[in-house]
């Protein structure tokens, strides 16, 4: 049914995560519907985003100046890393306002599988970022998957003479225990805390 | 926490349907995080669909080339034409592969309190293309609502001397009784008909 420079439209719009062909159609009408002005604004968002977004130099994180502003904040703790897998991770952890130190983005977690060794997670730039800088904690913020987990043992085994942290595991709040694997059941159970923690 | 060209990006997703806060940011992490040449392509599609999609001069469907395919395809029967909303419904009853004629699109619904009147929902140009054209029966493919419904009346209304007919109401398939309204259930009774039909 769609032909031409909308065809194609659709195929780009479908290249977004959570686009299928349905919602790319749907959007690429609303496109071509709306005031030509706003449209256009659109697309010049999207490339002015683009060719400015850069990986921080410090931290790899994507940004527009560079370094990023976590790394040119001082008043950050300094003595503090979190090493988290993509950019937005980052902006996930800030909203929890918990964490008020430094990042670094590894872009990638460990599958040898998938060629994807130390080079492929910036460990050489994140060895250069450790040497320079007084940390005294790594918290690996990284997802418990496979990949994660084997992430977390490979940059553990690294830095033995340091304090590395991962997230804490377990029940998710609002979570059901009817409803979460017995993997995450058990470890809640080994895991578990004091109430008056 | 988003700023300058991100924080832009996000407010120009979020203008689009279905769109909210949270998908806006979502798509725009991964936009800064595609390869940049797949995201330049998308902003070029963007700008030249909507540099070149314009309304057609004869059916008012936004179209690439003027007149559009549906007006100067003249395999379609002449005799017939198919009155509806907007573009996209157009694909909507294409891909029922149920209707082979024409079509008339009046990018408007009256609405006399919002101030949309015949003239907003291209009554004149529609005039145009009835003088010109041999047409035996307009079927109001229009959505039930009280717009709609007003927009049946009136055109109805206009064309007396010809075959107006509009979409059947009635159960979806698929529906459920239960959950549908008495206003849909009394009319689907009114207009039950024979299971040999």
């Amino acid at each position: 049914m769609f032909e031409g420079l909308l065809a194609d439209l659709v195929q780009n719009l479908k290249k977004l995560p959570g686009i299928g062909s349905k919602s790319a159609q749907r959007l690429a009408m609303f496109i071509i519907s709306m005031e030509k002005e706003k449209a256009l604004e659109l697309a010049e968002s999207i490339q002015n985003t683009v060719k400015n977004y850069k990986n921080c130099s410090v931290c790899n994180m994507l940004t527009e100046i560079d370094p990023c502003h976590f790394c040119s904040d001082y008043t950050r703790n300094q003595n503090l890393l979190c090493i988290v897998e993509n950019t937005q991770d980052i902006y996930l952890i800030e909203n929890t306002n918990e964490y008020k130190g430094k990042y670094f983005v590894l872009n990638n977690l460990l599958s040898p599988l998938d060629g994807i060794g130390p080079d492929e997670i910036n460990f050489p730039k994140l060895l250069e970022l450790l040497k320079s800088d007084g940390i005294d904690e790594i918290i690996l913020a990284l997802n418990p998957s496979a990949e994660g987990e084997s992430t977390i043992s490979f940059l553990a085994s690294q830095f033995e003479e340091l304090n590395v942290t991962r997230l804490s595991t377990g029940l998710p709040f609002g979570g059901d225990i009817e409803y979460t694997s017995s993997l995450t059941l058990g470890n809640a159970l080994k895991r578990r805390y004091s109430v008056k923690d």
